[in-house]
């Protein structure tokens, strides 16, 4: 055989395996997207009960407080909205990072004394949820590890899993209103550990950190030169005497991205508009600065009437809007502890802020009951009650309340609860 | 040393080790963000050339057909979000894989007679690319390739690089019309050939295959077991007797991923909505569809005021307002063939659809231009004409002109190209 012919028998038979190798259909998932699990959505898939068909079905589960009918979105919001169709003005793509107006105006909004900001230290995302995929993706690396709080909200598992990021839990303390374990953070702090996530108020706790506590989280980053990314979507939703700081408000040396959106101050989940702001004085942030630029190249951005709009409706909607939901959800915590408290069995952490409380189960009082699971999968079958096991913020043995409903609705809820408890105690 | 002192010593000098590893600052971006190029973006960033400041600027470079004035959204769209709005029922987290009454729309007007579809078969997604970026992230793994076209858009490489997904180009011929060489294409093949992707109507070549040649692709895919993903985000927008064929609506054995959306069709691409049709009749791709609704957890989808205005959208705008955005179009690509035809050292392909046109440099015709970016460099410097050099789609030597200007802007844009040519010829 010649070279040409010895190379031209290669090339055939290469071509061979490969048609022999591809006789067949066989298309299997990527395995990114098998390690891409939402906890919630697996736990309440894979739940076989069913409401009881005798009694309306009361959802404490869902984190969107447009579902209920009390909490109704602002005209102003609406308006300005319209405005930008009216307009024709804001149909094109803006930038994949976010419209300069926006940004300007966000600049402008979360500015702080101590941390002043300019439109380049804001990059608008598809929800806090694409923010948080885009500051996780410029930080962190397959195989490093990243902290996130326990209990805390599964979307910081679903995006570091599908990265092939390791999650470390560090334990908030239902003591102390849920502070951090500073303690037993430090011990899960390694080489390889890229960010730590906070969030504040917290999704599902309903806590709000103390100025102290943040201090001290603070002073534990330092040490370890550890970037915070700290999501603040409830930002300003907290009760009573509760003051809410923005973490970037008290340290000129750790570098923060924080995380927020339109979704639950202004009640617009659906509109899908977040924002992540770079708080870094020193420039130790500027290749991750880029770096969340560059990922935003992949879906290029938030819709771009929302966007447009932002001016109007973080500058024109009136304080009231924001202090009238707050009282709402104030007066349906107080309703909530008030009368979960005195049910034998549960153990209840008053809620501070946010939108939820968690609520302990003290499942040696029950006779049939042995763990979270069990214990919302019964009330759903025999009171139609729906709350979400702690499982789906890694913490069992509590169950998720969201206090959003109609306090009337909230009160049926919760003597559907007792009826319940008062059947399953031993 | 008792064991305890022993272990408590190795603790406190692994404490130790970390603090000196974390002992500065030091934040590199992320190896996957560092890969996340837009050749585009990248391009236009490197070029140093600024316009002529005694010429107002004409762009020809942008695919955002809402920024030249001439093309209006229709009424219809503007009406259907102003109604979801004002229901006040629009505003809640949809399903993050799209809420069913888009998904219903779009199954009943995407079903074909051989390939029918219920709303399951929809996934959407916050635009075209948020729809690629699922569906290559369903199908793909990282150190598998992908085909991907050439010339073609370059989101597909940012998205697959980005994954880490080889990038194979397979030609697409400019003498016939930009048909894919199909025997170059069977070249690229091996057992880590995840999919293929096409694009018809295509960016940048403004082409429109044949039914003859979309059953030849058929032909290959079929021999390779090859999945396809077909970019129709162009879909039915083709010149005088083109026909558009859904390649969907050519094969029952074949499975397809389908990506369009409402951005060019509706010419609102700021609007970010777009999704993914799953076409598969055998159940091959019954992993990829969850895999699809698993990532689709990641961002929570698309604004749910475009979602839920999805069909009134698609059923209620007139027939006309496709017809005239196609014949402007249209008119526009004469326009653009004619002129430059004229003018020696370009070579014109006559675009079939789209809004987008290459046109070849004869580089020996010209005494000072080595290249597709010398070429648009001093063309913008000297004539304030904006064009994208070939090199962004990976194609050297040819530059994209998007036609969707006013005719008038076009025809000063073609004599300032024509001027700048005589300027340069040897
Ligand atoms: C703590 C927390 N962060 C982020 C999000 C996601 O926000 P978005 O809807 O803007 O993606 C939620 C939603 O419930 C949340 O509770
Ligand atoms: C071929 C092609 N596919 C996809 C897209 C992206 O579409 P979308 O704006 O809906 O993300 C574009 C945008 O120009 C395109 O030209």
């Amino acid at each position: 055989m010649s070279v040409n012919d010895r190379s031209e028998a290669a090339l055939n038979n290469k071509v061979k395996n490969v048609m022999i190798s591809r006789s067949k259909w066989h298309v299997p998932a990527s395995i990114v997207s098998k390690r891409t699990v939402n906890p919630i959505r697996e736990t309440v898939f894979k739940m076989t009960a069913k409401p009881n068909p005798d009694k309306e079905l009361i959802s404490l589960s869902l984190g969107d407080p447009t579902i209920f009918g009390n909490f109704k979105i602002h005209e102003n919001c609406i308006d300005a909205v319209i405005k930008q169709l009216q307009s024709h003005k804001a149909n094109g793509y803006p930038p994949a990072f976010g419209c300069e107006e926006a940004r300007k105006a966000l600049a402008k909004k979360f500015s702080t004394e101590d941390a002043p900001l300019t439109s380049r230290d804001i990059v608008i995302g598809s929800g806090a949820s694409d923010a948080l995929n885009l500051a996780i993706g410029a930080l962190c690396n397959e195989g490093q590890n990243i902290l996130l709080p326990r209990p805390g909200f599964s979307i910081y598992q679903t995006i570091s899993q599908s990265k092939g990021i390791e999650c470390r839990y560090y334990n908030l303390l239902p003591d102390r209103n849920w502070e951090i374990d500073l303690d037993q953070l430090v011990t899960l702090i390694d080489d390889k550990t890229a960010c730590i996530i906070i969030n504040n108020p917290s999704n599902p706790c309903g806590s709000n950190f103390s100025r102290h506590h943040l201090e001290s989280i603070i002073q534990v980053c330092e040490t370890y030169k550890l970037v915070i990314i700290s999501d603040e979507i409830y930002e300003d939703m907290v009760f009573g005497s509760e003051k809410f700081y923005p973490i970037a408000s008290l340290t000129k040396s750790v570098p923060i991205l924080k995380v927020s959106g339109l979704a639950k101050r202004y009640l617009v989940p659906g509109w899908r508009v977040g924002w992540v702001i770079i708080y870094d004085q020193n420039g130790i942030l500027d290749e991750i600065r880029n770096a969340l630029l560059s990922l935003s190249n992949i879906i290029l951005g938030a819709n771009s009437l929302v966007q447009y709009s932002i001016p109007d409706i973080i500058f024109n909607t009136p304080d009231e809007f924001y202090q009238d939901t707050n009282n709402q959800l104030e007066r349906n915590a107080s309703i909530s502890a008030n009368i979960l408290s005195k049910i034998r069995g549960l153990h209840v952490i008053v809620p501070q802020g946010a939108m939820y409380m968690m609520v302990g189960i003290n499942v040696e009082e029950f006779k049939d009951i042995k763990d979270d699971l069990e214990f919302t999968e019964k009330l759903l079958e025999e009171e139609s009650v729906m709350c979400l096991p702690g499982r789906c913020f890694h913490y069992p043995n509590y169950i998720r309340i969201v206090i959003a409903p109609h306090p009337e609705k909230l009160e049926e809820a919760y003597d559907r609860i007792r009826e319940f408890c008062i059947r399953h105690y031993i």
